[in-house]
């Protein structure tokens, strides 16, 4: 039987989490905003530790478990390894982390910048995974999954609580799904009471397929956002959940996520990379369109891209 | 006699400006944060309409003053031009702006974009500026000043009010010196209840050489923040306030600011021009030391550089 998570468990993970990760500031936009409806707040989450809100479920994790010596291993140059290694140099923990030997230079220089132990192995992320296997069995170092464990959930979930806190009171929150930790526990926390509407890339359709399918399922992935929403399959916490909890899943082209990406930077001069501005094109392509006066929450949920690549 | 500008001045303009300009959002940093003492809060201004404070004071400016057939008219490529365009276009108003034929095409077709008229005339400021006098005369368009008028300080001054109210309480707020418009306004809202610390750079001390003379005085101005802070001198409102209302100010060096902008983005994702990382650069740099436990924020007053520059 799947893990679920509920609303106790994202309070006692705020309660963990508190002091490590930020409260993450938001940003009441102006009527017409992006040309679209709605009373709409952006969550600045890309100003997040490590560039992403994957440092709230890898605080919970580590402050969840009795780490080893040996320290946390995963395999991950992408925002999930960024946010474990920078997790466990807070915390005082060796973090030992695998990438394919084809992983942008900028991504596994950025984890060495972040005191992580890196082994760039084989052409592609399942080396990387295999050989983190290997080295976990032999050393006992304790493994942080990405999204599908009741950990991570949870603490994605501190995220919700902090919008319902600091907006006063929402009607939808528009969010971008990979492997689909965010959104589960996202909406592990508002479980129903706030309208959940998950984003996807036409490249990265991974709980558009589950629940077309009825299961998880393994797809191809590729796109714009695939280094950050580029799971094979969704979680099963994350597919559990959004079948209660998620009123819907939309899709966006890439080419919607450059116009949001771009239209952030214009108007409000944030950064954000393609997964960071998934949710926002759902609602500048009409994927999803909000009443008059519904109160729209979109979450700006990572910035870790070359800066250059935004205007 | 100078114009001063008083609390109650400020509340007005807060008034006026309500719903024109974003209230932006204040990052609270961790101990530590960017190698820094004390407790430090970052006021994200960056994020404002038109990518910096200016626009605070062009609202106010336009919203004080009856705008004839002609609309508003000014001289400037730079942050005040483009809140100009900015708060003409949301007010309904005509904007000529002139600017020299060097100004970069960037900024010229960011004037453009705000749907400013847009002269471009000689090889420099002063040909631009007199071209602006002469169509003023001759239409009677209003000119509003980058800094030196009572209205435009009252508008930067409604920052100090709202970062005072998120804050809940203050020691000291650093903030980067150009013409002085905005550390005019800040010092006249706090009234000497919070430390003032103006900030220039080593290429730009207008306030530095006019307390050094005992009045305002023209320097040549350079270096990396030049397109923002590069005014020749500082305003005489700016002036007179900061005797009465202004601790120190400090200089710090090109080099400085270039490493302020680079942990911005390195620790917090936000994109930071020159002159909006020139403040936090005096903190880096120990320009200003502050005590352990002391309530300090620095202004990240502007985005407008090209956001490749900034890694």
């Amino acid at each position: 039987m799947t893990a679920r998570i509920g609303p106790e468990d994202i309070s006692e993970a705020a309660v963990r989490v508190a002091g490590h990760i930020r409260e993450t500031p938001i940003l009441r936009m102006e009527p017409d905003a992006f040309g679209v409806r709605g009373a709409l707040t952006l969550k600045l989450e890309c100003l997040q530790h490590s560039g992403s809100f994957k440092a709230r479920g890898a605080f919970n994790s580590l402050l969840s478990t009795d780490i080893p010596v040996a320290g946390v291993i995963t395999a991950s140059g992408g925002n999930h390894g960024g946010a474990v290694a920078y997790a466990a140099r807070a915390l005082g923990h060796k973090a030992r982390i695998f990438v394919p030997t084809t992983s942008p230079r900028a991504k596994i220089d950025r984890l060495r910048g972040y005191g992580a132990d890196v082994t760039e192995i084989g052409d592609a992320y399942a080396d990387a995974y295999e050989a983190s296997q290997a080295v976990k069995a032999e050393t006992g170092a304790v493994e942080i999954h990405a999204y599908d464990q009741p950990a991570t959930v949870a603490g994605q979930g501190t995220v919700a609580r902090e919008i319902e806190r600091q907006t006063g009171g929402l009607d939808t929150v528009l969010v971008a799904v990979g492997g689909g930790g965010l959104i589960a526990g996202i909406a592990s926390w508002l479980q129903g009471r706030v309208r959940v509407v998950g984003v996807e890339t036409e490249g990265t359709p991974t709980l558009t397929r589950a629940l077309a399918e009825g299961r998880p399922v393994d797809i191809e992935v590729g796109g714009l956002a695939a280094d950050a929403l580029g799971a094979k399959r969704i979680g099963e916490i994350a597919y559990a959940t959004a079948r209660d909890h998620v009123d819907r899943v939309v899709l966006v082209e890439d080419d919607s996520v450059r116009a949001a990406q771009k239209a952030l930077w214009a108007n409000v001069r944030v950064v954000a990379e393609p997964g960071g501005a998934t949710a926002l094109a759902a609602l500048m392509a009409g994927a999803y369109t909000p009443e008059k006066a519904e109160r729209v929450a979109v979450l700006v949920c990572g910035a870790n891209t070359d800066p250059a690549t935004i205007v």
